[in-house]
């Protein structure tokens, strides 16, 4: 059987680029060798949105008398709580194998070996191989849990184990604060676990600009999460007659701290899906990192093969490998579709508080010489916000001096990871804060603080 | 004493005026009969929202158990829940006058009586009078509900006693279904009072798009409220041994029906404050419906003599009246501020659904003569409404075919009031659908549906 376009991985970057391959006339297919919709869908972006989900609902629940409604007794099901996030996941799972049907898209299950010449082996769960042929090859294969020492410790899990767990574990260390990190520090806080975060850096989120790492920290802290910031595990034990964990911390003064704690989320980063493909037989370049290395528009040093999403070293995140997929695709069948400006791509936090940013953070800003506008306004002034009992956070925008041109955005707080794409739109649109600035937002709203906030860079800020 | 500038009024209009002529050097004054923040602070915007937030908790927890969080006694403290709303007021009423303070504007308590030569008279509460003169006077009074035949019935009340009732009615009638009559059936539905709505006109929220008006239909049905469109009363008796009142409705077919309700609340508009202020006596130039005439910076006839928000006829929103005080402000001061575009002011309602939009509807964008590309994207395909269980509503966005201009944005679903911002910024900057598709959204948000919207004008949309 011979394709137009084969897709190796069905997540948001494949299943993407296989339905507008489809809506523009080639003839598609897809190799899955696990579930459709990937990590996002399966492991990633939405099952733990639906424990967020019900974290938030149990945190609104706790002070449910201050908006004058009583409620008594409240319990935990753990045990549902896991099973919704399960059935949203397959929920949507048949979504995105509704729409391959509907596009014409050929499913084709099991697991993929790329070959020379534009062909692709797949072996089904039976051992069954079939070859096929394709004009053009997209790797879309993704990436996995980075796992710290993973052999040595059944007790050190990844983000996939951290939301199958059978009970509440009383004590948790999660090892890294990034995004994985974060939103299940907040999970499990929520809902009663001890938590212990370790970052080695000296700032917890430490890809976001430094007053959102520090109001972070503010409001983990004040929610009783313990953060060990320049720290790093010293050596780990396992106390088989306490079935826990031993953990020693070294900090960079150079104590040590011991902690003991039954489970240990690894969650610092992700490695590419490279291995076993076949790459290297067909000679596809790779970094040192095992990422494949792409042009622009993701053609592979070898004519024909493509790759998009995680297995590239863009940016690791589900709507950056669907707009990929779109691009790859388009340049595929001829349109001459933009390439993407990965400074303007928006990067999202779903714990509370919520955190988005998109464009460069002060550091990063000045660092690139530009003469800073800086202007702040922070959700203690926000008649919304106090409605909502939600005053905790911010936004900062960051302004070029000479040209006024919005370099970044950055925001905490309840909500804001809706806020982010006006920030996209206006900077994708090349707007200045003049301009900006006449732009009407709602009352009341969270979102007229982004008009605040630009005020307040040019000293015409009202509520502050 | 003498002032730059006196400001009759302290709502959203008129505070944020005096802010603003503040940090450009005015000598400032701002009038205010009863309470800073006027209507918007103290009896509209803000404390409605409080009313709507502890609804939307109470319906949060009535499905608590579908998120794995068990509950048992679920009871309301309707007082609470009253003085929850009355506190966030007055905080905020503490927050203007700590503004004023701040920026030296002279809070001046009493009745205002305009003279000519721009001289105000100010009556305080123990009825002494001290005149003061201005350099300019902006009339930023407001406007107050127009009730349904008020004085016969002391049960037809209007937006302020609506938030103010000491028990949780059983039945009420609401006459009128814009914002504020939606907002009210929401919140006493939610809290189990049985609500009907009478509206003239053949769909609710008849300003709105009509897909929003079908979509509203039919999640207030699904939530039991009953609706009677094409209805108008023709007759009300108060039934003093049943201590209710009787309503006799008829509809376009002349079908009379009866109603028995314990309150009427009047939801039928608002009409502007501009008796008792000495307009007349100076030459005021006011039309038809006694609203003041301006022009596009807010000058009426009268040199010196400005007035903006709900006393002219523009939107009556607080968002319009804030930003009609800084151009009126700034042309005050020398400054060429653009004038407002009143087709992209964004209008939103907090029920649940919410509901939010922006520019044209289908109908007055054919009416104008444009020939429309028309997208759409409901929430049931999205996969953060799916783990947020808020699948009702949708996003419909209108494109002029032949240049792209994106003529209007109509949106209903939970969350879409902090979404339409957005689409505010994007028309600002003259965005067309080509540009605007290529801004990536974060996944997974609701706001996401938006570019899905876009790209289903233009058959591209991956998710339908």
């Amino acid at each position: 059987m011979s394709f137009d376009l084969i897709i190796i991985g069905s997540g948001p970057g494949g299943y993407v680029a296989a339905i507008r391959a489809a809506q523009l006339g080639l003839k598609t297919a897809i190799v899955e060798k696990e579930n459709l919709g990937g990590v996002c869908l399966n492991w990633g972006c939405i099952p733990t949105k639906s424990l967020l989900k019900s974290a938030n609902i149990l945190n609104t629940l706790k002070k449910a008398s201050k908006y004058g409604i009583i409620t008594n007794n409240l319990k935990l099901d753990f045990e549902k709580i896991i099973l919704r996030s399960r059935s949203i996941s397959e929920n949507m799972n048949k979504g995105v194998s509704f729409l391959m049907k509907k596009n014409n898209i050929k499913i084709l299950y099991g697991k993929a070996k790329i070959l020379k010449n534009k062909i692709v082996s797949v072996k089904d769960k039976y051992g069954n191989k079939k070859k096929y042929n394709a004009k053009n090859i997209i790797i879309a294969t993704g990436a996995r849990s980075n796992l710290f020492k993973k052999k040595e410790f059944s007790n050190i899990i990844g983000y996939r184990e951290a939301m199958l767990l059978k009970t509440i574990p009383k004590n948790i260390l999660i090892i890294g604060s990034g995004a994985i990190g974060l939103e299940f520090a907040y999970f499990y806080n929520s809902i009663g676990s001890k938590i212990f975060i370790i970052e080695k850096m000296p700032y917890i989120l430490p890809s976001s600009d430094i007053d959102i790492s520090i109001q972070l920290e503010k409001s983990f802290k004040k929610s009783g999460i313990i953060i060990k910031k320049s720290s790093i595990i010293e050596n780990i034990e396992y106390l088989s007659e306490k079935k826990c964990t031993k953990v020693i911390i070294k900090n960079l003064k150079n104590n040590n701290e011991i902690l003991y704690v039954d489970i240990i989320i690894s969650a610092i980063g992700i490695c590419p899906n490279t291995e076993n493909l076949g790459l290297e037989e067909i000679g596809i370049e790779m970094n040192n990192t095992k990422h494949i290395c792409v042009d622009k528009y993701y053609s592979t040093n070898i004519k024909g093969y493509y790759a998009i999403g995680d297995v590239i070293s863009s940016i690791s995140l589900a709507h950056v490998a669907s707009y990929e997929g779109i691009i790859c695709v388009e340049k595929i069948t001829g349109l001459n579709p933009f390439p993407l400006n990965y400074n303007n791509v928006p990067m999202c936090i779903y714990s509370n508080p919520e955190i988005s940013y998109v464009g460069f953070s002060e550091k990063e800003a000045i660092n690139k010489g530009y003469k800073l506008k800086i202007g702040k306004f922070p959700f203690t002034a926000l008649g919304k916000a106090k409605v909502n009992d939600s005053t905790d956070g911010f936004i900062k925008v960051i302004f070029d001096e000479k040209y006024g041109e919005l370099l970044g955005c950055h925001m905490i707080g309840s909500g804001v990871t809706e806020l982010i794409s006006e920030i996209v739109v206006a900077r994708k649109l090349e707007t200045t804060s003049f301009e900006f600035s006449q732009c009407i937002h709602p009352h009341p709203t969270i979102s007229e603080s982004i008009i605040e906030a630009i005020n307040n860079a040019y000293n015409k800020c009202i509520h502050i």
